[in-house]
Formats: C-alpha cells, structure tokens, sequence
C-alpha cells in the first residue's frame, strides 16, 4: 500500500510555517507498513491543488493532506478533494453540533462561516476534532483513498492517533519493526563501504544509514505480518553487521553518546570531574543533557586562559611554557589536575585550537588533545578535527564522550 | 520568474529529518521577487526524482533541489538532473582537488567513492562547498535552470547565500537590500501583533520576522534600482519598528546575542567568571563561540552539587539550608563568590530546575534564577521558562546573556 502526503496552505508554501506533520505522518505511515513516496506541498489555490490531488492519485492508493479546513475561503482541502471525487456535500448537524458546543465552551459566538465545517458527502467517515473546531474525513471512491487533516499539529496528531490509525490498521495487513545501531568514529562513506553488500542485497529487511550531530545511525526495518517474524528477520542482519563493524557501535538503541557515558559512569559509581579548554563548558553541558548524572557529576571547570589553568588545576607554568598549552602534556595535566583537585574517580579534559584564528603549521586549527582519567591511569589522544569554531568544539565534546566510553569498557 | 523547490531523500521522505531547507529557500527565493508555488519531497530513487523533474519543469522556470549530492550510490541528485537536462559529466579537477585537500585537512584519505562529487557537465556552474565535500551546481538548458544544492544546511545556506543568490540577482533585474534587526524579550506574536499594520501594508520594502534559537529577527528588505534607493526606503520603516518595539532590539545586523556581549566586555575592558547550576556549562560554552572573548574570560564553572557550591564558589552551607540551592539569595553567593575568587570585573550565575525530575509546586520545573554580578553589584531575576530540560538550559543561557547586556548598558 502507498501513500503520499500533501501539505495544504500558503504559509508553509512561503516558509512562514514550517512542515512537521508530514515528518509525523511519514514515520506514522513507515511504522504501519505503508510505504511514503512522494510528499509535496501546494498554496491555498484551488487550480495548483486539484493538479497536486490528479497525480497523486496516479501514483499513490492513499492521499493524506493536512491544512486547508478552516472557516475561511481560502480553506478549500476538503472542496477540491470532494470535486476530484465528485462527491456531493450536505450539512451534517452531528459535526455542526459539535462545532457550536466548541464555541459555547471557549465562550464566543459561532459566526456564520464555521458552518461550512460541518458540510461532507454522505458516505464520508467524519473525523472528530477533539482539539478545535474542523473535523477531518476519510473520502474513499474505486480503492482510492483521500484522508483530510487540520493543519494544527495538535489537532492533526490526535485525530490521526485516535481515528485515523486504527482505519489504516484495519485496511493494511502486516507489521513493520525497525532497530537502530548508533555509530561513532566511522564516516558515513566508509561504514557504507564496509556493509555495501548487505545494505544492496537487502529488500526486506532494509537497511538505512542517518547522519545528524555528527553521529551516524543505521536502521533496519523489516516488514512481517507479526512482529515476532520481523524480529527473526532483523536478527541476522544485526549480526552480520557486528561482525564487521561492531567497534564502532556505540548503542543498540536510538540513544546519545552522553546518555551511554552518563549511564556508565551511573552505574559503575564513579564520580566525574572536567577541564575544558576549548570545548569551553560544552562537554559539561552535554553530560549534563542527561538529568540522571547529578549523582556522579562533581564539577566543571572552563579553565580557557594559562592563568587559570595553573590557578585552578595545578598545571605547571614550566609545561606550558615548554609544550604549549595545546599539548598532550597540558592535556595530561589538566585531567590529572582537576581530578586530584576535587578527588573524584574520572575526568576528562580538552584542550585544542578550534579557530578561526591561532594556527600555525605544526599547531593548525582544528588541533584538540582530549585526556581521560581513571582511577590513576591517564591517556591523551591527539585529533584533527574540521569544520569551523562551533564544529570543531562539538567534534570535540563528541570524542571526548567516546574516548571515555572505551576506557570505561576496559574496566 | 517561478521557481519550485525539491527535497531529495529517503531520510526527509521517512521523516527522520525535518525539511528545514525549503521554508529558507521560500522566504530567500520571495525576497529575491521570485515566485515559490510548488515544493515536494521525494526519497533517493531515480525514477520518482526523474518524474519530479519533468512535472517541476512543466510548471516552473527554475527547480531547486536539497540533498543527494554525496558520494554513496543512493545519492543520484545531480546524476538526474544531468540526465534530464541531457548533459555529459566529466571530472572537474578544480573540483577534486579541493575535495582531497578537505580530506587531507582532516586527515583522512579520500575514498573512491568521493570522486564521483567532482564529476560536472563543462557548462554548469559549480558552486563551491566550503563546509563539506559535495560542491553544487547550476544547470542551464532551453531557459530552464536546475540548481542542485547540498542537503545538510550548514552547507547549503552559505551556498545560497554566497553563490546562488547573487547569480539569482544576476538573472532576475534589480538591487535587493535587506536590514535585519535582532530582538530579545519578545515573543513572536507580541512582536508582530506591535507592528501587524506596518507588515500588512508594505510589498515593498517586505518585512519577515524568523525565529531560530530562541531569537527573533525581522527583515526588511527593499528592491528598487539602485543600492541608494533601497535603503532609502528601508530607512523610514526601520525607524518606525523602534518607534514601537526598540527596547526589545539587541542589534541592528544578523549577530548573535553573545557576539554582542562579549564585544561590550572587550571594549570595556571587563574580566568575566561564570559559575553555573542548571545550565551546566551553557553559558560558558556560549560565550566562548566568540573567539576574541578570549582576552576577557577568564573562568567558568560547572558547580552542579551543593557541595561544590560550597567548596569551589563560598556559598554558605546556611544559606543553601534555608532557601534551597534553586534559589534568589544562591544565585547572588553563586556570583559574589565566583566574582570574589577570581576577582572578576563581572560574573554570571545560573541555578533553576531544568527537569524533567525536581519540581514541586513552589519550585516548578522551569524555575530559574540568574544573578549579574558588576564591579561590587549584584542583581538577579527569576523567570520561569518552558520547554523541554533542554529548552529550559537554552533560554536560561540566553536570558542570563541578555541581563548581562541590560546591565552592560546601564554602566
């Protein structure tokens, strides 16, 4: 079964708005095993949308549009879809009821207009809009399908949970279960190098790689008719993919570096401690994302200046001066120092050039040292990191997490 | 001149990615007098992008498409549209080169893959990418133009803005001049119903309001025929905005709220420290995305415990005892003690309840004191902001940025 979704109205035509419900809808959809091909977006133009509904119902046996149900005359979703089904509409007082209770509740008059909301063809299955005042329709003619939708998210999202889902259920059989695999220290290009042959062999399950923060996400999703049987076909795939890339697997789940480290650090009870540099309070304020890490987190410091540096952490002024504050040394000593400092089981310190400014050859920009502490023992890797200022400090803040994460393994 | 936008990618398909991409290009593309009637969406599969195409052509003189220009088989964006438009691709050296020296940048050896990013018809334009590996292109034929742009923003909004508009301009007569203001403090709909029957009355100058991180910005933007009677006409308007909301505007160009303080600290020769509760190193990061800031800064900290509170910053157990760590008398130790310590021309404080957890009908969730310390003054607000635990963070930063300009200004 396809579906494609039309997002009705001007303001979002123009940018004004920005879309989310098609975004909800096709996630929706993928989840009931309905396939989105194809989602587009047209003004409040009776021409443009009659066009958009024609090719649509070439393509696709569903058409779900959301806005373009108002009181106004320029809301004309509902008009158009009835004309290119050539349905007829008459008053339906039920919905016309329910609109003028809508009014008495929130104390204003209904004025003459509204009552075009309550107008569908006879065979219609009308929408209750719990949330406002236009209710939806389903409009069904020779197996195609055409479901209207307010515009509003939270009209549209209750009406399509509660009306519009259990429909899509009862006429589509099977079941779609996906499981995501979180990556980190791989490029997208490689890691699709390393499985291209799984990922190209695959129909169902399918495999699908997500970049977004600078993490990489793959999902596999298989479609079944019961959810026990789409498990016994994503398990394989899973399994091979591990054993070729499992290293760089950080979760199995759709979770954060930080909730990972923060659950660790939770869990094994110990306590953590920060020094940043050039991060400049990004890796305590990331950890701290996660709300459950109040327990183990002891302190931050954004130590940016030498000054503060030798004051607050202990640094010594002859390493600085010898190394440079960009140094595995520094880093060494930032890491030790504030662990010591505050007694505190683990720390983690930054220090690099994230630029624009303060390169030089043998210290470009984008240079970072990351140390890790644990327990007496620290370790400093050495990155090149690209992208401007902002990418190279959340680069930064993200191997920082990582590095952590692989030395909390090896306890 | 009309133009339609096209989305490509299974990943804004399925809805992992909200399309942010066209409501820019929308509000960019109008501003420019360039008309916008149609955008769609369509995932990584030649056939459906082939018919995009063909029906976008049919009904628009220019098409303009997001994503799908990277190196994995499955991004076939430019390959599409070069078969559309019945061209040849070659290697562009110029091209490759600057794909390898992006990886040598980073450290990375380039993979074969990567090549195909080089490959152009000898009469396109490419559009160079400065944030990432895939280069754009504008494509000509039979005056019909396809303009294929890279999808992740942070690429395509500087290709946009640098490359394509002024070849926009170049095709489409007369100067486009905007001014933009930033505002701080208002809400978007306060903001607009101030100034709705100078918006409603104007087509030309156009006057836009944006909202992104928090922050409103209007833009004015005028066409006329010369860069002289442009701003002519943008003049009085502006002056008529400040007229009603100018207590709300922070800055008369496209700066962010920290570029604005950290350039008020540097001129004034103000040292800063920042010790943080809730947004847990936030405000320090933020701060610091302003690389000359360095000369100023010269400590933040991270103090997420009582016990830090009291250990790092001086706060008195008695007064964390009465009157909570969340809380208008610890938001003004916080700062006192940051400023006393490192003795500091200005300080910072942050302590509230980001959530979700923590909240009690006193103290809600959302709770937040910011304190403002200032050569031996101190002030501090309490706001109760909304949103999600990270929301909360963010606004709190934000508004603690915003007091310190308020106090700033004062001096």
């Amino acid at each position: 079964m396809r579906a494609e979704i039309i997002a009705v109205g001007t303001e979002i035509l123009l940018g004004d708005i920005i879309d989310t419900n098609s975004a909800y809808l096709s996630k929706e959809l993928a989840l009931l095993g309905i396939d989105v091909y194809y989602k587009s977006c047209v003004g409040d133009n009776e021409d443009r949308l009659r066009d958009a509904f024609y090719e649509g119902l070439k393509r696709s046996d569903i058409i779900i549009t959301t806005g373009g149900l108002g009181p106004t005359d320029d809301d004309i979703t509902k008009e158009i879809a009835c004309e290119v089904f050539d349905k007829k509409m008459e008053l339906d007082t039920n919905s016309l009821e329910k609109i003028e209770l809508f009014f008495n509740k929130i104390g204003t008059k209904m004025t003459e207009n509204n009552k075009k909301q309550a107008y569908f063809p006879k065979d219609a299955i009308i929408l209750e809009n719990k949330n406002g005042t236009a209710p939806g329709a389903i409009l069904s003619k020779d197996k195609k399908i055409i479901i209207v939708l307010p515009g509003p998210p939270k009209e549209m999202i209750p009406m399509f949970e509660y009306e519009v889902k259990p429909y899509l259920k009862s006429i589509n059989k099977g079941t779609l279960i996906s499981k995501t695999l979180k990556f980190f220290g791989i490029g997208e290009s490689t890691l699709e190098s390393k499985i291209i042959d799984i990922i190209k062999n695959q129909d169902n399950p399918t495999i699908a790689p997500y970049v977004s923060n600078m993490e990489i996400r793959l999902r596999i999703s298989a479609k079944a008719e019961s959810e026990y049987k789409a498990n016994e076909m994503i398990t394989p795939i899973v399994k091979k993919i591990k054993d070729r890339v499992g290293e760089f697997i950080y979760a199995e789940d759709n979770v954060s570096i930080e909730e990972v480290v923060s659950k660790m650090l939770v869990e094994k009870n110990l306590t953590i401690s920060i020094a940043e540099s050039c991060t400049g309070g990004l890796v305590s304020s990331t950890l701290i994302n996660y709300p459950g890490i109040s327990s183990v987190f002891m302190e931050g410091c954004v130590t940016y200046s030498n000054e503060s540096k030798i004051n607050r952490l202990g640094v010594s002024a002859d390493t600085l001066a010898r190394y440079g504050a960009v140094s595995e040394e520094i880093a060494k000593e930032m890491a030790e120092g504030i662990a010591t400092n505050l007694n505190t089981n683990v720390a983690i310190s930054t220090t690099g050039i994230a630029g624009p400014g303060g390169g030089t050859t043998y210290k470009p920009v984008g240079l970072v040292y990351i140390g890790i502490y644990i327990n007496g023992k620290t370790t400093v890797k050495k990155y090149i990191l690209n992208g401007n200022r902002q990418d190279i400090r959340l680069r930064a803040t993200k191997n920082a997490l990582n590095d952590l994460r692989l030395r909390l393994l090896e306890l």
